[in-house]
């Protein structure tokens, strides 16, 4: 039988098969309930213990902490397969799969001799921790995102790590996460109070449920509607010390061991997007090869204008895959194909390319299907919706090529500046 | 005080200006009703009241006949200037005007000669009342199109009138119609029973309530949700022999008085776009120099990305404008500047574009403004989709440009077919 | 008789079509020499005279200086209908004019009192000796633009004006120049020496052969290749003080006489390549509905890819007059339609956009018409090279509308400034 | 030592490279030789010699006929490289190894069991023949386009061999291929007399120098003008029976032995292309990094419109290498990763956006380095016009997503009627 995700990634191992068959076999629920979730803009209840009862939430935790022992190529292979029938869920998914990050990066950091011998106990204990709660069937969401925006950097975290007695006290706002309210533990992003850079950010576990803890109200958006994205606030929360990683610059080295995409996996959630834009592109392509013009008896996929927005469809949508999936080579090749700084680079230009590509399919099959289907909770309609959150919640594609241009043009003035001032 | 129409069309008498003001009158109740009934999707009850009261029924009628005796600008102004506030209700105003048509074509066919002396009689007596009643506070609906697809006709039309017993019987279903369940009186366009062609089709006017006439259900559209466009279904709905005009080919000989863009008004459904196109601009250019970034204190707009989008979007904005300015001068200049051939021309590839333009201006500051504007219910996600609406209900821009070469190619086919068979 | 100007400028006054006869009077004598002309890269001779005996040297000079009278709707007819014969020698032309503005500006800055009592002789005298001049038949290429680029401005001066016995004495590199070597008169702007701002900005007259005036080597361009465009060195070059304007801060407060677009006539330049990109749609559209498919008889226009690219080449055509037309409109209409600041704003997407467009209808007609219409001297070869430089010497779309983001953002700014510093 | 292949190629063998060095030998000269060339629009005479002597010829003849050993991998690394210093000599190097796949198919459709016993001597002599002599040192145009146009087929073939005692006559037109008067062997497909289907193909190889053989006139391209594709015609030319493939049937036979692209290397020449684009990318890059504002000092590359065309140019460019790197791996793998129909339909997309990227590629370079750069001779002016080239010699993008567009449908269509007709 040929697997949804062996449409994205190829040469399946029989370990990786089997994985992707744990996903495929969560789907009809996920396809059910999808529409309903949608329209009340709620995460459905039973989602986390469906997918924790498949054994997913440990998907890419190494099989030594009690994980599925899956990699890049799984994940991407899980979301993009979870976004073919609920693309919420597949989203919330994704960002559950992400905190794995803050415990494989600080195992690899050590492996590398990141970290002196005095601080690698302190750092291995909480990846270990991280990793082993999430095999064992914890959904830990991962809460960075924050409302203040910066000219220079991704991601501004203005949330506080106070110390107090036997550990911390966190306080601030999380604009942004998705499985507010639904996930059992909270990874929180904050920084030491009295730090000014970086290397004072630092990880904190926070049980979903600690006193202090408050979702922020929901908040209706256009799509991506059932994934419980609206954030927390945090006031005088109590994290013991050993929930958390406090270590100064752990966050920062940690980071330095990614293979390119900012934590090492953020071409699955274009992977989710991806999914999307194949499922509404096989919806629009069934029913327009189905309905025919009442005078010719051809199908209404035949007509010049459908003939023109088919083939761009296509051709969009073909070129997300080849980026996805030359990103991904890029990111689990051993060696690696290309340097670090070029691999960062192709993948702030795929990740707005794809994106847009996707909505653009959407869009595509939006205006090909017509006025019959473009209803606000039929295939298109959400379709449409999702693929637009893709574009800010990823982000559009000439972001993605000016940054590409700017690392272009800034390497080339480095070495030039270095050549005038020996 | 410079009226919002201004920034659409310019150099407007005193008259004119007055009937603008009238439709500024009502923005204020307009804007206030928009959110709730999209998000019902229900036809605002008081509108038809609203609307009638500012004597803006009859807008294109003729003083003579009672009317304010608007023209095309006065309609394309109010449409647009309806659509910056509430689009549902441009777009079901727009509809109602275009029931004037079927009372000013006629007329012009009769001057023009088309008519026998015999037929005059009838044919003016029908376009006299439905010009009399729009003027008088009569909401007219107009229900052309059918679920049919024809490859080869705009508007396909099944829906069928037998003769009977002092009148008609009219049989069928109109699919799409604002106004649906609101306006007073449906305009419905059927075919003669045992006629093939065109020639065939007549005109109806059937009372809302009138027995045989249902609404059909409610659908859950992605945009333009408060239009009540969902259309009817006759069963063997009894019309009056004069309330109908059944003359044979009168349909025909009428639409060639049009000006280019099919029944001389379809612009106007373009200027409904543009006005969501511009509120939508101003929000989101109003947001984007408002936001400033932390680090930096530089405003949200200035940013590299930002500036890229806002200047794709004024453009798409500003060609937008020009397509429909052009349009209006070209169907209302005396004597005309173009053979009526190139002006149709021109409005298919018009059509098509203010669509698409008007969906880009949305896209883009949807993505210039970030997942925190990315609501089903503000300004943005409205404006997505009820611009996307318009790709739809007008049609994409692929298919102005095809319908375009169709034109040139074909008309240089028939000028070589001629000379090789003379 | 429909004149080819009329596809542009529409209702042509009497006057208007008088002088837009003149101008297809040369048409002839202009097609015959093109291909020549654009092979040896060589402005052919004879066209000074012929464009001199047909009395248009003086096109856009008021009549009580000798001249046509004509108005920027009388250039951009000029350079348009030229564009669609021999386009270097409708760029020469087009510069040419451009030299008026540096007597009516002046005029214009003395009536609206721009001048002191005691200036306006000098200023007036100048004014009145390049249009009398140019009247007359004096070909007068204008030189401003140089080698060195700036940032922060359109063009900067490095030429400098030395103060010397009965006069100045220049020196300095004009990197572009139309009819250089070829111009009776080089009206070359520079600073005063000394000066550091653009009040410092003088004008002068130079005999082509005066001592210390040299052509630049001819170079090889792309296209455009026959305008003689390779500029010129100054060397200790002396201009008598009576054939300069250096009255301080001249120069400046002419500019603010202009309607809009720079000098006030750059849209003549971008009427160039419209023309150029009108004669290769028509050489396109007229072939591939001529030549057939062998097996199915049907004209090569009527297949899919034919289809979709006239729909695409014909809708940028149409845009680029739209925009032209517009402009043409904003800068000419009395009362003005709109502020100076969005003709300004306006004129820098339309500029943009129509180098564009144009370039994109050359681009599709190369594409459409296949290998055996791709030559280097052909029509679209020719167009293609021609339409090029129209990117570069105007300048890109991309440039256009990044300037009018700046304008929409930095207007906010200051406003938002003004508020928090009072 | 980075190979400029391997930017293309990934995880070459040693072999491999062995091959790939050899072709960067031969760069210099082509580099020197390559403005001259496209000046004169000749073929250089020594670089036939030149790629002979580099053992080049037999690039991708298995090595048990005496040549290279080379792949598809080999031959778009060749092509790519050759490209990025003389595309002319790229292009028409590419044609000539397209020759052996005359020889390579024919010998797998045996193997496939394609032919009758009876009939493989002859094939396979045919095949050995062409394979022998290309390794031996033959460079061997491959002539096969006619100037015919069908609308249902690729190519249509006109030119006829009529039996004649102890072989053919062939008499004819080829209206383009590479190497006209410069090949030793000219390779020409024709239909046998008598014969209607592509059954009745055949091959002939022809002495560039045999009676009745004649050079068309050379033609003015406007790109890969060295590239001496001018065509020949073949008038009562004598051909061997030995020296000819007539088999019946044999052709299409074959054909179906490629792995997708046509004759199963097509993806070659858009290799040619990309190399084009690298260096035309090179040549931009370094030049607007390089050269800086005279005010600010910052790098011309720095400015916004720079940054914005940067970013695309480099989008572009990525995409390119997706597209063909993904269709070389389809074409390579073993076993297939995807059914032929796919990776034919794969193609015509890859084919048409690769050489729609290539061209904006150069035409972003093109508009960022400005009027000093445009020249007819310099790296981006040859480049413009050998890459507009590719949009005609391979085909636009539109057809490319036209074609995989009914391919899709047609598909559909298919089994649609099947299901409504049993």
């Amino acid at each position: 039988m040929r697997l949804i995700a062996e449409r994205l990634v190829e040469g399946m191992t029989p370990q990786e098969r089997a994985r992707a068959e744990k996903v495929e076999s969560v789907l009809p629920a996920l396809r059910e309930a999808a529409v309903k979730a949608d329209e009340e803009a709620e995460f459905p209840a039973g989602h986390v213990t469906l997918l924790r009862e498949a054994g997913l939430l440990g998907l890419v935790v190494p099989e030594e902490f009690g994980g599925l022992g899956g990699s890049l190529r799984d994940l991407a292979a899980a979301t993009y397969t979870l976004g073919t029938a609920c693309p919420s869920t597949a989203l919330a998914y994704f960002f559950h799969n992400t905190s794995a990050s803050r415990g494989l990066l600080p195992l690899e950091a050590i492996e590398a001799g990141l970290f002196s011998e005095e601080d690698v106990p302190a750092v291995r204990d909480f990846a270990v921790k991280v990793l082993t709660r999430m095999a064992g069937g914890t959904w830990m969401a991962n809460f960075a995102s924050e409302e203040v925006k910066s000219s220079g950097a991704n991601i501004a975290i203005a949330t506080t790590a106070t110390p107090v007695d036997g550990g911390w006290r966190l306080d601030g706002v999380k604009s942004f996460g998705c499985a507010t309210g639904v996930a059992d533990t909270y990874l929180v992003t904050a920084r030491v109070a009295g730090t000014t850079t970086a290397d004072g950010l630092a990880l904190f576990l926070v049980p979903r449920d600690a006193p202090g803890v408050a979702s922020r109200d929901p908040w209706n958006g256009l799509g991506m509607r059932a994934s419980a994205n609206h954030g927390i606030t945090l006031e005088g929360v109590f994290v013991p010390a050993e929930e958390a990683l406090t270590v100064p610059g752990s966050f920062v080295r940690m980071l330095t061991m990614s293979r390119g995409s900012f934590v090492g996996n953020q071409l699955a959630i274009s992977a989710v997007y991806l999914g999307v834009a194949q499922s509404v592109y096989d919806f629009a392509i069934e029913r327009l090869t189905r309905k025919s013009f009442a005078d010719s008896g051809r199908p209404v996929a035949s007509s010049p204008m459908h003939q023109v927005i088919i083939g761009d469809m296509t051709e969009r949508l073909e070129t997300s895959y080849l980026w996805i999936r030359r990103q991904l080579e890029l990111e689990t090749s051993e060696p690696p194909l290309r340097p670090k700084p070029e691999v960062y680079r192709q993948w702030r230009i795929a990740k707005g390319d794809i994106a847009e590509s996707c909505f653009q399919v959407a869009l595509g099959a939006f205006k090909a299907c017509g006025t019959s289907a473009a209803t606000l909770d039929g295939t298109l309609g959400r379709g449409l919706r999702d693929l637009a959150m893709g574009l800010v919640m990823t982000f559009p594609a000439e972001r993605g090529r000016l940054e590409a241009a700017q690392m272009i043009t800034s390497d080339k003035e480095n070495e030039l500046f270095a050549s005038v001032n020996p």
